[in-house]
């Protein structure tokens, strides 16, 4: 108690000292000549934020150091904790240490032409994975590089899915001659799926592969414009081979799609015979990868060129399985994706909050008290100390811990499945739970985390909208990721159709196990969702008991999954068609899923909180689970399950568990531990020195290399009243009283 | 009926045309030789597209053709309707042509380099503007440019806020002296208000201007990092002058903040002595503005620039008023931006809904009959049948409508208020109103809108992340729009204090008038909540009654209003300071004052609906008006008034809704009329020629301009494996079963 006092005193003693200076500031500067004359290139950072302002200082420098003496728990078992130990956190370290630019060049990219986005691209992936050359990666490696290193560029395409569709769908010959070349840059590769018009629905493709037994060959044509592949990253300008999706078609017959290696540009990098490639164009953000198009006509290539780890064409020139297993299995390499999107979806929302956070207590904004007649030199609000702001900055602060934690759990299921799994027996039934939460997840991961950096940008205000920022480029570089690898509308019904089919083996008399494990209860004796509800709270504090949180969590899904089969059904029993009634439902098969997969995050959440043995940490991190779960209560629309006294208790709770954390505010940021070089913020900085930051980058902006601006000769000049502009700022004649 | 048959039949039949003749291009193309070969730059918008699937062809060209003739209802009248009369349609096709581009040219931006984006700006804003040398523009003519020309470039501000702060702050001599070298360009200007370390709280701002007795001068100085200015809009490069926001310092006094106009580069285009200036660099829109930076250092200008309508220095030397008005008549200049910015945010939304309908109309995905074996020569779903995009769409629809009717009554509101009360009484009474009502519709509209376009965006998958998509372009350039001019959080606190002083006036005895007139039954006999809430709807039809849904719409600004004016004055009474309760009430202060937005812009679009005089318009708005009110009851947490029930009702009328919207999909955002020249969008073409398109601008993205790509030399070909790229797509040896 007495420290918050000290602290309060300090920073008042430390306001008004500030004010003092700023006022001494301005007498000095109707006096004295600037050292900033005519030196356009001055180094703002150079010069060191100081506490005071002044020509040269934005006088911010105290700020984030204050806030982190306020901190009620230790960071750096907070770091350890959210990396899954000390060891983990010393080799994320370790490839942070490879993967991140210099310091002083976090804001170079953003005077880059797409161009010099390629090129730099290939550059930087190729010289940092040439430093992991006698390090071989984990899983969980890879997440942190991924984490670490945002936008990637074209060969990130040609590490991870091309290579992992070698890997999952090449014979094991086809791995081992393929892979290492993958990995050591001997060629490098797309993952040519999607088309001009088709994208996710796999089995609407339309380039074919025409087995021809004259040649023993595939012939590969795109045979018409809406077939031309589209899309593929790594494709237009920088891969030399792709794996190709195409419908195999031998004797006349329509064999489905299947997977192709091929070559497509030659020694000297020249597309081969046949194949025109080009890139689609410049795009919101990722402009780093050469997200491409081709064209096949009558390209040909061996037998042998088809990856044929499940089914091959033998030497008789027969159609032949080889390997038999669940057709899901095709789709684990997809699934891996998804799980480390998951992920990834955690990592960049606690960039963007790491950034808007850290901007908020900088900067201030509205008067302490608001009042006319208040001198300007008056200390101004910090802005995070609005509860608005706090609301909507806490609320994805809560979502990002959340989200990381989620991402933990989902790439530890993916690699239990793998090591246990393979060759044995119950794999198809963890494969369709697994398939369906990961669908699921990356659905409403990259959506949420799409949604709350969006929403960490605009609290940013208008220095937000400057790439300089960090996280408007995050903004744009993440934004794709909610389409790609599925749509997250078109995955999260993935989902609702597993669930329903869970409910009708329930129904059918079938116990579940694992996430889906809550809806047995239906098939139970004298099942109702009403005696199911968990009950309505009594006051404001229960909505701060974790176990009362997961059960409305896990009520939510019930109910809205129940209702939804039953709507469903009904209609399919009056005689409606299967995808007829599915149609009808969608919006409500939407809402049950990601009441479905909210569950699973906040349940996973609680379980991960009780793990920590720290006091302070299990305190801090309580918070942050009641605000996840209460904060979506209130703005998703729970309108079904809970009453207006209920969302009146709900707002206590929050109001008061927002001023507990506010202490905490910069702490839980620096926990995420992200570096500087990492964030590429000039206003998320983790000294704080934000103004001089700004003003640094502003001076490297490409219209500041030249003055006048090209096109003032032909386009401006023309017009401009030179004459009055040679007598400068003077009195005009003959209007002397102007 | 008989007619809905027909095109059904039509339908199937030309699906299965369409499939056979895709069947043929499939053999035919092995077997030919293509006409594209080695021909990289065929401009496949010339081939023209047809109904069929060819190499050249989209097939696609048929889809939207049919799609109008399903119309219920007659678009030109409807076009009439949404301008305001055929007279104002034609004034605004005459705009359109003078500014809007070459339909050739509509994608070349799209691979601008900023340097581009700005030389282009000020050349397009000149010669549109040279050619209305002897048009006088009306407020409407002027939005009719706005919602024509987006982006609109570094010159707008010269155009738009530095001349309207002569107008609205110089006196009558300033404005005939520097207003007509505006208007011809003999001078450029910038509003320079905003500093690096301080935003929309004027009276914070640290640029001063200190008046010299000795030589009748102000001395201008930005005394710190934090105040130099920055982010004005044709400061860094382009303007000559610009308007100044300084404190005045007069003898040692503050006499806050004033205006003045000076001059800021000479005839050379150098900037003057003691002005350094600069652009803040790249941001994720918006490029083509020189978005800058401003240091003075002991700048002087004469007595005479400082805009003087209401206050100025004699020629005595001493301060005075000229002119008694309300203080707040000073940010008519405000509302009236703010008043446009409404209006815009139904244009953008509208052009949004443009690309993102037709795009759905002509994009297929997903097979009608979605089982395995189906081949995929099957003809697949047009998207926009999908109910979750239907749900998307029409909602944004429906949202476009309202603000499009909206943005027509403010600017009608601000045209009366200019022409009925300058010089007159009722001037203060009036203006609080209006601009209250200004602040809270800029607010919501420009957030309906910024989220509106992002989900259409998001609608339109993959390619809507393409820059040639055009809704991508149109979503980045209107982003700033949430936080320029009155960041949307604070404009609605603003609008939020003028209703608590309403509800306390009400208490106190007085009587509402205008928008806000609904709030005098709290003073009424016997008044409470319960009894003013219109009850509940028995069946799904009653919430298709307009005057119900208004009257839930009023209900709901009420009650939020009430209850938080009670939550407020509570802790106030309890002692809490004024600012702290206040920030304690923020978040449900938003949510009335939304509410409150919401019930206006509602009724309003409902006045309006009954006006037209075409049954069938009215059949159509009237159903957009439902849908425009329940998705918003379904998705903005309406759980403090309605209760589960209600929701399933509402959820059956919005589901009946979009049925009978379907047909009229695409004339709907005809009626909005944007030409293609202005949508510029590949994706959102009136003749649904999409996939020629895309792949038409994909062939001149930047990097199809050079190949290998630049870098490839230096970077990617040292470690490629030259040898093995020489053979091609043979067998590899020695690994013959490879």
């Amino acid at each position: 108690m007495s420290t918050k006092v000290n602290i309060t005193e300090n920073r008042i003693e430390g306001a008004l000292k500030r004010i003092e200076v700023v006022r001494n500031q301005l007498k000095q500067s109707q006096t004295s000549v600037s050292e900033l004359s005519g030196n356009k290139t001055t180094n703002y950072l150079q010069l060191q934020g100081s506490e005071t302002q002044s020509k040269t200082s934005g006088g911010t420098a105290g700020i984030l150091p204050r806030e982190r003496q306020k901190s009620t728990f230790n960071v750096e078992a907070m770091i350890h904790f959210l990396n899954g130990g000390k060891e983990m956190t010393k080799r994320r370290k370790f490839i942070e240490k490879v993967i991140s630019e210099k310091p002083e060049d976090i804001t170079k990219k953003n005077n880059f032409t797409r161009e010099d986005y390629l090129k730099e691209g290939v550059r930087e992936f190729i010289s940092y994975h040439k430093s992991f050359a006698n390090f071989r990666p984990t899983r969980k490696d890879i997440f942190f590089m991924s984490e670490t290193s945002y936008g990637g560029g074209s060969l990130n395409n040609s590490h991870s899915i091309f290579l992992m569709t070698i890997v999952g769908q090449g014979s094991e010959e086809q791995q081992k001659f393929w892979g290492p070349k993958v990995l050591s840059f001997q060629i490098t590769g797309s993952y040519a799926q999607t088309e001009l018009g088709h994208g996710s629905n796999v089995r609407g493709l339309q380039t074919t592969a025409t087995y021809d037994r004259k040649t023993d060959e595939f012939i590969l044509n795109t045979p018409t414009l809406q077939s031309i592949k589209w899309w593929p990253g790594c494709l237009g300008k920088v891969g030399t081979h792709c794996v190709l999706y195409a419908q195999l078609i031998m004797d006349g017959q329509e064999k489905g799609i299947h997977v192709f290696i091929m070559q497509i540009r030659d020694e000297h990098h020249h597309p081969l015979k046949g194949i025109t490639l080009g890139d689609v164009g410049n795009k919101m953000g990722d402009n780093g990868n050469d997200t491409g198009f081709m064209i096949l006509e009558k390209v040909r290539i061996p037998r042998s060129y088809m990856l044929q780890k499940y089914v091959r064409i033998n030497d008789e020139g027969k159609y032949e399985q080889v390997l038999k297993v669940d057709s899901k299995v095709h789709y684990f390499t997809m699934m891996s994706t998804r799980g480390m999107m998951v992920g990834v979806s955690g990592a960049r929302l606690a960039q963007a909050c790491t950034i808007a956070i850290r901007y908020s207590a900088v900067r201030h904004q509205g008067f302490v008290d608001n009042k006319p007649g208040v001198s300007y030199l008056t200390d101004e609000n910090q802005i995070l100390d609005y509860k608005i702001q706090q609301y909507r900055l806490f609320k994805q602060l809560a979502n990002a811990y959340a989200l990381k934690l989620t991402g933990i759990w989902m790439l530890n299921e993916l690699t239990n499945f793998e090591s246990n799994t393979v060759g044995s027996a119950i794999k198809t039934e963890g494969l369709k739970e697994i398939a369906s939460t990961s669908a699921g997840l990356k659905s409403l991961c990259t959506l949420i985390a799409v949604t709350g950096i969006e929403d960490c940008r605009k609290c940013c205000g208008g220095n937000g909208y400057l790439l300089s920022s960090g996280i408007s480029t995050l903004s744009l570089d993440y934004l794709w990721q909610i389409t790609a690898e599925g749509d997250y509308i078109i995955l999260s019904l993935l989902t609702a159709r597993y669930l329903l089919k869970c409910i009708a083996s329930v129904m059918g008399g079938k116990h579940l196990n694992g996430v889906v494990e809550y809806l047995n209860i239906i098939s139970s004796d004298g099942f109702s969702l009403e005696k199911a509800f968990p009950g309505n709270a009594k006051n404001s504090v229960e909505y701060t008991h974790l176990d009362y949180l997961v059960e409305l969590f896990k009520y939510r899904a019930l109910y809205r999954n129940v209702m939804v089969a039953q709507d469903f059904n009904e209609q399919v029993g009056n005689g409606m068609k299967f995808e007829e009634a599915w149609n009808n439902c969608a919006n409500d098969l939407l809402s049950a899923t990601y009441s479905h997969s909210y569950y699973i995050i906040l349940s996973n959440f609680v379980n991960k909180v009780k793990e920590s043995k720290h006091d302070d940490i299990v305190k801090v991190l309580t918070r942050l689970v009641i605000l996840f779960a209460c904060t979506n209560m209130l703005d998703d629309n729970w309108g079904d399950i809970l009453n207006n006294n209920q969302f009146k208790l709900i707002n206590q709770t929050v109001s008061n568990v927002m001023s507990e954390l506010r202490p905490d505010a910069i702490s839980l940021v620096d926990s995420f531990d992200y570096p500087d070089k990492c964030l590429k913020s000039t206003i998320g900085r983790y000294d704080g020195n934000v103004y001089e930051s700004l003003f640094d980058a502003a001076q490297k902006s490409v219209l500041n290399q030249t003055d006048p601006f090209d096109g003032y000769k032909e386009y401006l000049r023309p017009h401009l009243n030179l004459e009055l502009l040679k007598r400068g700022n003077k009195p005009i004649q003959p209007t002397p009283k102007l």
